[in-house]
């Protein structure tokens, strides 16, 4: 248990998804249509190809993983599980810290996790290109690294507030191949009606999963599809081959099962990918505490109801049982644009419903503030989607201090920040102000996008 | 030998540095002072602490790595050795095409391997405050990482044609607590001179190390040294993990010795890491091209004499024997700014003479074809520096191919691309062209730099 990094060898890789959908007690809430019935899945494949929508309906709690996809995983995977020790002794924590390393993949987060097998099967069923949204980019990067080596079109729409902060992401999608537009845009009807009503919004990912999906409806031959990067069944059932591995690594160096889980939140994919295995084992009698972190910006999980609701901005997505601050909601412009999401994950949803989770918020004050505490004890630079996170950790491991338990915490580290400098550099200055989502502008929110939606 | 991923564990790590100046054949050239006499330890005291001293002075074949240093390595090193199957795949190549990934470090690059021990040994000698230059701005965030871990402020001269270009790598230091000025600057008498002289100057390394040596010789305290981030001899000394990792690694798997080894070259300090080891048995009769790789606009080694010139502008280093287009040259403005040095290690310039390398020339836009052919195949995207030693495993490679020749190639991945975004970008808008230092500046600029200086 002295190891600061615990590698996996390629032979010992999880060879199967875990699903939760499978151990969840229900009742399951089905994705509805504009008219209340639950969709079908023909409904369904003028986006998704039929192989991924099988997944998106699995009721199989362990899927395989074709061998395909797990020689492009490879090239980064298994990564690696590494101990905090820097940050516990900064501390003084009885608590021993573990993180799972995403950010080792070539785009720099977890995404290429699920961006790799929707390109494969994708190509499988016959599709030449993808559109998709993005939002800090780290989704958009992964999808056009995927298309590139797996030979699709890739085009994605990224929400415009990131396209300003981050504009070296656009160049790595083209370095891939991958072409990138500032969303709202003018090449979609929505993005052209978001445009007219509010000209300098900022976007969100509700608008850009809009365009996208528009833009993947026009093509009438039927070989565009639309790929989501986060909250569908099937991206969080690809994201858990990183809670699987880490279980594998603990149990390598002879550590016990984790007291605390931890990912940060958005539509919920890193954090699923990290969990999902251990909530696995919280329904089976284990004793841990799992919790996502969200922004106090976009509070999906802590003070959003749990609703169906649009995944999009403009109502083309079925209609999800999830959490949601209302599918007209735009977020403030914080820095961790991976987070601002209106809805999440249904899966994650549900399991909040079940009590199997204990959600919490930060503000982008008090997370830059742990980034840069883990830049100066560990070393590296962290996305701020991934601040989030390890401000839940840093919390856990002072809380364990002061009950003076020994615990074992375990987060997803689920980006590095190398693209993300301009937001350092404005908390460094002083320019960033704590924000919480005011009460009011919820309530309008919620007002504004539910009315006359079917409840759960 | 299908490993795509080569780890060694902690317990493998190397726990000496080898010093290939015990191997040459000689006579070694000293280092000498503005008199024409071999400088003393007491006439560099002043910028270096004497351990360090001790170290670049060194005639021991191999120097113990203190067991402190190892823990701070330990938090990237051992390095993957990879290979590139993908690219080989592509080139349709007998050849096996291994490198050294020196781009999982938290500052992105190798530079870091000599970071960690020169803020240790200062640390340890009683030094508060380091001053430096950097090019690309690897090795300015690398020596602030290194100096936050450790405890020692730190001051980053950075040339101001990569200040401009890679703005996000200052916010890195930054985050570090380092403290990062354009240069020239008007915070040295040097950079005042040089600005009055040329406004517009993109800067260069060597007018970056006259202003880090004039900064740490205004503290009559003594508590500010200066450190270089390559050419020096003890530089060259800690950078060598890399190649004894990698042979270690080859052996894990059972892969014979190279036949090829390759990196990109600057001031010499990735290319010596992962090349002196294999120097070592090539000298003792191994049979190894060994291939040091540098921009057809700065073609220190393919075009400089080898003679006796000062390391930077201002003429404030000792004299060192080794290749140089003169102290006073200013290269072009090309992306890969580590590249851009007037001088080369006096090791591997000596190594040069005495016919163990075989140094080679590529242009920018040959080198961004490389790297686009790298990212498209192994997925990942590398720092501009780095796209010269891919060109030269491609050429390399292919030359196997065409040979019919199984032959084993071994590069270093010496950095990542994540802040060289820009660059990127204008190759991809068609904006780089193909540039060759002419021979009439390459005459001017000997002329104006070596007049008068002593010959080797």
């Amino acid at each position: 248990m002295n190891e600061i990094k615990v590698t996996l060898s390629e032979k010992d890789i999880p060879r199967q998804w875990y699903n939760l959908g499978a151990d969840l007690k229900g009742p399951m809430h089905p994705p509805l249509g504009p008219d209340g019935k639950p969709v079908t899945p023909e409904q369904m494949a003028r986006i998704f190809p039929a192989n991924l929508l099988e997944q998106e309906m699995t009721q199989s709690r362990w899927v395989d993983i074709p061998e395909e996809i797990l020689e492009i995983l490879y090239r980064w995977r298994p990564a690696p599980l590494r101990r905090a020790r820097y940050l516990e002794k900064h501390l003084k924590t009885p608590a021993r810290i573990y993180y799972k390393d995403e950010s080792v993949s070539p785009a720099g987060s977890h995404k290429p996790n699920t961006a790799v097998p929707q390109a494969w099967y994708n190509k499988q069923f016959g599709t030449k290109r993808l559109t998709t949204e993005t939002g800090a980019g780290q989704w958009g990067s992964a999808l056009s690294f995927a298309c590139s080596l797996i030979g699709l079109e890739c085009k994605v729409f990224m929400v415009r507030i990131s396209f300003d902060q981050k504009p070296l992401r656009r160049i790595m999608m083209n370095i891939w191949g991958g072409t990138c537009v500032a969303s709202p845009s003018q090449e979609t009807a929505t993005g052209r009606q978001v445009l007219k009503e509010t000209p300098d919004t900022p976007g969100s990912l509700g608008i850009a999963i809009s365009e996208a999906i528009e833009q993947a409806l026009e093509d009438q031959s039927g070989q565009t599809k639309y790929s989501l990067g986060s909250v569908l069944n099937h991206v969080m059932l690809h994201q858990t081959i990183i809670g699987l591995e880490a279980k594998k690594q603990l149990t390598l160096i002879g550590e016990r099962s984790p007291d605390v889980v931890i990912g940060c939140a958005g539509g919920g994919s890193n954090f699923a990918g990290v969990s999902f295995p251990f909530v696995h084992d919280k329904i089976n009698g284990a004793k841990i505490t799992i919790v996502p972190v969200e922004p106090t910006a976009c509070p999906t999980l802590t003070r959003g109801p749990f609703t169906y609701d649009f995944g999009d901005k403009s109502g083309q997505t079925p209609l999800l049982a999830m959490h949601t601050l209302g599918h007209n909601f735009v977020p403030a412009p914080i820095h961790a644009g991976g987070l601002r999401y209106h809805g999440m994950s249904p899966l994650v949803s549900q399991a909040v419903e079940e009590g199997l989770l204990e959600p919490r918020a930060y503000d982008q004050v008090a997370s830059y503030e742990a980034a840069l505490l883990w830049a100066k004890t560990e070393g590296a630079i962290c996305a701020p989607e991934t601040s989030h996170a390890i401000a839940g950790a840093v919390d856990e491991a002072i809380k364990a201090r002061e009950e003076g338990k020994e615990k074992v915490i375990l987060f997803c580290y689920s980006g590095h920040g190398m693209m993300d400098m301009l937001g350092y550099d404005r908390y460094l200055r002083g320019e960033l102000t704590s924000y919480s989502l005011p009460e009011e502008e919820l309530e309008k929110s919620l007002a504004a996008s539910l009315t006359g939606l079917p409840k759960v």
